[in-house]
């Protein structure tokens, strides 16, 4: 099998799984599934289920459950990265499905002093994070926020955590996250092309958030994300 | 200065440096770069200079070094990733340019068992790494080899420490980093999708290099490059 298939809560009731048309639809197709075949179903919220198909045609499917697991997948950090809004969208798209490969646990789009843009179509890149959570083998579907200023999201003090990162920061976050005990839940908060404006650095730093850089070149904003992403899921681990 | 101008070292002669002529138009017609102007130059091979121009047209650009410096933007590590041709180019692009930012030093693209494809559009995935290179205001342009097999790739044994990436290994490529002496250079061998074969891994490890695995998750072969290539860069840093 070579990829997981997605059910969402309401759609396990008991031992019973019901996939949406979309999903039995690709079963059926491209997979061939027929009754008696196993596939394994997550749904999004750390469920993991090998299922038993019972009933498979074009439009739906019906498995029994055969195994249940949890957080098949996770990682044992919660990571939020707050990324400004990008001008190219298929930017912020690559960030997400990577994010989600690479382990984040919510994504939160912000709207900056240096951001160009208001536009942001969450369901596409939800889409994308759906794909990549059958993809990558995960059972949790990362939240996606709306967009949101860097004000409201300062607000949240509930993480361990929290870092704004500029490239101004003597202090890098890989060598950040090493310091210190090792934390439950991480906040990176990452600019848009041309990063935070002054004011916002410090901002964050007065609400509790300690300045990084990600090392000494200038990277994009969607591989500044990745990288956070990756050094606080694989540096904290 | 938002970017940075490559030329390639025969273009600097002694204090003069002159830019191509695309170069020359780009700094002309959308930074609007005149005769006093200060810009940076990077020569692709470590070489940084800031540059004072004398002349400026749109098919020429000439001017005199008044600064020098060597390795601006480049990482203490030499990390060579080996990635494996990719059935959708653009997911090799996307690697060869995050991959550029994040202090990759030479890319090798592999022809292997599971690989689908011979088909590998060299030149333009080389103008994506100048890009990235004038970006991420590194000043060396990493190697960025022809297609080749494993079996030659592992020929070379001349890395401090080689690396070939199975979803099946136990340690992960950061905690191999970070045990033993911090190396001058790393290799790390990722699979194309569906990753290597068993025999691939076996001749691998034989050859000297260590199977490790990138995590819990099954990640497409272009993010687990990027991660092999945050993991090498930062991880030992």
């Amino acid at each position: 099998m070579t990829t997981n298939f997605y059910a969402p809560p309401s759609a396990i009731r008991g031992s019973q799984v019901v996939l949406s048309e979309e999903e039995a639809r690709h079963a059926r197709a491209v997979l061939r599934v027929s009754p008696g075949d196993e596939l394994t179903v997550v749904d999004g919220e750390g469920g993991w289920y090998r299922v038993e198909v019972q009933h498979a045609n074009g439009e739906q499917l019906v498995g029994t459950i055969v195994e249940r697991r949890r957080a098949v997948g996770e990682p044992t950090v919660d990571v939020t990265v707050g990324l400004g809004l990008l001008k190219k969208r298929q930017r912020f798209e690559t960030f997400a499905e990577k994010a989600v490969e690479l382990g984040v646990r919510r994504i939160v789009p912000l709207r900056t002093a240096h951001t160009e843009t208001d536009s942001f179509r969450r369901e596409r890149v939800r889409k994308v994070m759906v794909a990549a959570l059958k993809q990558c083998r995960r059972s949790r579907l990362p939240a996606l926020e709306s967009p949101r200023t860097l004000h409201e999201t300062l607000e949240d003090d509930s993480v361990d955590r929290r870092f704004v990162c500029d490239g101004s920061a003597e202090r890098t976050l890989h060598s950040a996250l090493q310091a210190g005990p090792r934390p439950e839940s991480v906040l990176v908060l990452v600019g848009p092309e041309g990063g935070f404006h002054a004011s916002e650095v410090e901002a964050a730093m007065e609400a509790g958030c300690t300045a990084v850089s990600l090392g000494a070149r200038r990277l994009r904003a969607e591989t500044a994300g990745l990288l956070a992403v990756a050094a606080a899921v694989h540096g904290t681990g």
